[in-house]
């Protein structure tokens, strides 16, 4: 989400000034709203602390990204388990749990549930692609992928038979909303987080380059709104100004357009990862990164240098992602801001000094990504990336008889065809 | 889930007898359940309200098996329909909605949303096989596949913005808990109901038997209880008895051997149904419906006519859904009940005369379905069935100049590892 655009004082000095402090008691963020979003003399304090986590939080990611596909994905799992146990206690009641045993542990039960169940699948095709010459290893993997699901499938009947069995009477309520809300939660973080997962094994460019957006929306929202900021631009969160909001949408396009082409010239994060090593890739990384020249129209300026500039397609793409992240990205923040307030919670949590908890800086991430993984897969999944896919799961899925029996009918099939068309 | 069996008389002379009358004053629920479950005068007009709505439905349900998998699917969408509008009413306030114009609509444009991307799925890959000889027609429907994922995903976004933009004050509450409701609902059914329709075309036997089993696990259930039923089962519903449950555990574990026997020599019910006529089904059903002799253990008695019974194959894996109709869906049913008494409602509905709502009808129907699906995934999916599904696949998503590249490149991988192997 965009960080707010500093402004309104603290409510009263025994608060810890930290975002959205003033977003609780709403009188009082209303009467702050309104005109000297400028003018404040404690949001100084807030920015340096909040930039002085954040460039710890760069460094950790860049590092991350170094280090390659796998640990950008232990990355997530470990932002995921924050989140997780940041949503989880958000509407505990400690008075009703502790006349419930055990029901804590049944959340994780099915949080390691879908956990299996997501990543299990993930892993697994690409454990395949790795001991695909051990022939043991691969029959036990390929056994593992078959009945994954059913695994699955009775670890979550089990949790679900456990609930029903400890239902106790006058805590239905709480307990069946504390289920609802477990599945919400883990509906939420773990699709848009396997999305995530996907995008990074389809070329890092694909996690980072999106992920990089909402950050750069982000800082960049809350400087142009620090010294431009004057117009509220929506009730749900009063920091947010429309110079804000305007500013970091140009900023967050044309970097869009000008980090694609710096990543697009690595193969470390251009090149689909189809296994499980750590080691350097190399590949042809296709059209998509080839420099085109494009011819500037003729109303650029006389004084500007080039008529002809080279340019990768995936910049181009990386526009409608900019566009994506600058516009529609920040509602999931929006959507946060109106949930903390129906629920009258400051910040989802307190892991980040000065950005508040691990969920509140990844609401738009969230959206982002799944975004990012429709755009790539809808517009950019090329013609060669599909066979492989399909390749992937012949080779995965079939032994080989039925490898050679699929061989067999394909050729019959492409046989047919020529020669129904010639 | 199950139906209760009998017992207990309304609470006052005022509450229509109907199922569960008696399950919302606990109180009351508690005085009756103990010993004399089986003397009631009430219960036998009960019974036969019951029983003349459940003949309607057998016979509808029969008539829809006899026209075909569309009709099927749209019994299943129409079902869909019903439970979504029962459970969108179920937790909404009059009072709070007429302050939110537009609000009820924006349940349905999620719900649409999904629906057509579930369904839109499914029918597509459906009419690719049915159109695959009309070239312009096959370029078109590739095309809406193509962009289905990215018409959806904005589809939802545009809801989504929707929601936040229509946020108001002093309602954050009650909007966000409908908008959490909503999709706990939308989530639930089409999943499981999504399962439904992939089991109707994998052979209607995978939907028509699972969905017989529960139906008939409820009578046995009923009339078990309701002439033997002395033991109270669960405290979330005071009407299920011990000797309900065990009486209709043996019904549907002995019939599900014997239906399966039935069924599975009608080629209408075995036959995998790949496109969207709904003309004769002719295949080969494979050796999971042709007889092998069963040689009877030693223990059988002498009187016993036979030695050796005819037996096919899926008789056996019937009896596994026997078991789980039988132990584990009712859970689907308790489920329903606990929900329903934490939320002090009576009935989800009251669509059927003596049932209560479709909702009501349907909780176990849906573990049921889930369990069908996954079973027949993981145990019987036969090799040459898989084959046939990655066939579909290259036939759908590859042009034709790509199943050649593929064609190719199996071809080498198939000959590496021959030559590897000799």
């Amino acid at each position: 989400m965009q960080k707010d655009q500093g402004g309104g004082a603290p409510a009263t000095p025994r608060l810890r000034h930290r975002k959205r402090s003033n977003e609780v008691p709403p009188d009082v963020g209303k009467a702050n709203e309104s005109h000297f979003l400028v003018d404040d003399q404690n949001k100084y304090r807030s920015m340096w602390i909040r930039a002085y986590s954040s460039v710890w939080m760069i460094g950790g990611f860049v590092f991350t990204i170094y280090m390659g596909h796998l640990y950008i994905w232990a990355m997530v799992v470990v932002i995921q388990i924050f989140m997780v146990r940041e949503l989880f206690n958000l509407l505990r009641k400690v008075h009703e749990d502790r006349q419930l045993p055990g029901f804590r542990l049944l959340n994780w039960h099915f949080f390691f549930t879908v956990m299996l169940f997501v990543y299990g699948r993930i892993l697994s095709q690409r454990l395949v692609n790795t001991v695909t010459l051990d022939k043991f290893l691969y029959k036990l993997v390929s056994g593992l992928i078959k009945y994954h699901m059913v695994t699955c499938y009775f670890l979550y009947i089990a949790g679900f038979m456990w609930f029903i069995l400890t239902l106790k009477k006058k805590m239905y309520k709480y307990q069946f909303r504390q289920y609802a809300w477990t599945h919400m939660i883990l509906i939420v973080v773990f699709t848009q987080s396997s999305f995530i997962v996907a995008n990074i094994f389809e070329g890092i460019i694909w996690f980072l380059l999106p992920a990089s957006l909402i950050v750069i929306n982000d800082i960049a929202a809350y400087f142009f709104g620090f010294f431009f900021g004057r117009t509220p631009l929506i009730k749900l969160s009063p920091k947010k100004t429309w110079e804000g909001f305007i500013g970091a949408s140009f900023t967050t396009i044309i970097s869009a357009f000008v980090l694609a082409n710096i990543m697009g010239r690595f193969q470390w994060l251009t090149c689909p990862r189809k296994d499980l090593s750590t080691g350097w890739l190399h590949c042809d990384p296709g059209p998509l990164f080839k420099p085109e020249n494009f011819i500037l129209p003729g109303w650029v300026p006389q004084w500007f240098h080039w008529r002809e500039i080279p340019v990768l397609p995936v910049q181009w793409h990386a526009l409608c992602l900019g566009l994506f992240a600058s516009i529609i990205a920040p509602f999931g923040g929006f959507f946060a801001s109106g949930f903390k307030r129906a629920f009258k919670i400051k910040d989802f949590g307190d892991s980040i000094p000065g950005h508040g908890g691990i969920t509140d800086r990844m609401d738009c991430q969230m959206v982002m990504a799944v975004f990012a993984y429709i755009y790539h897969q809808s517009f950019i999944v090329t013609q060669s990336l599909s066979v492989e896919m399909i390749m992937d799961q012949i080779l995965v899925n079939l032994t080989f008889e039925e490898q050679r029996a699929l061989y067999m009918k394909l050729g019959e099939i492409i046989q047919e065809r020529l020669f129904g068309e010639t």
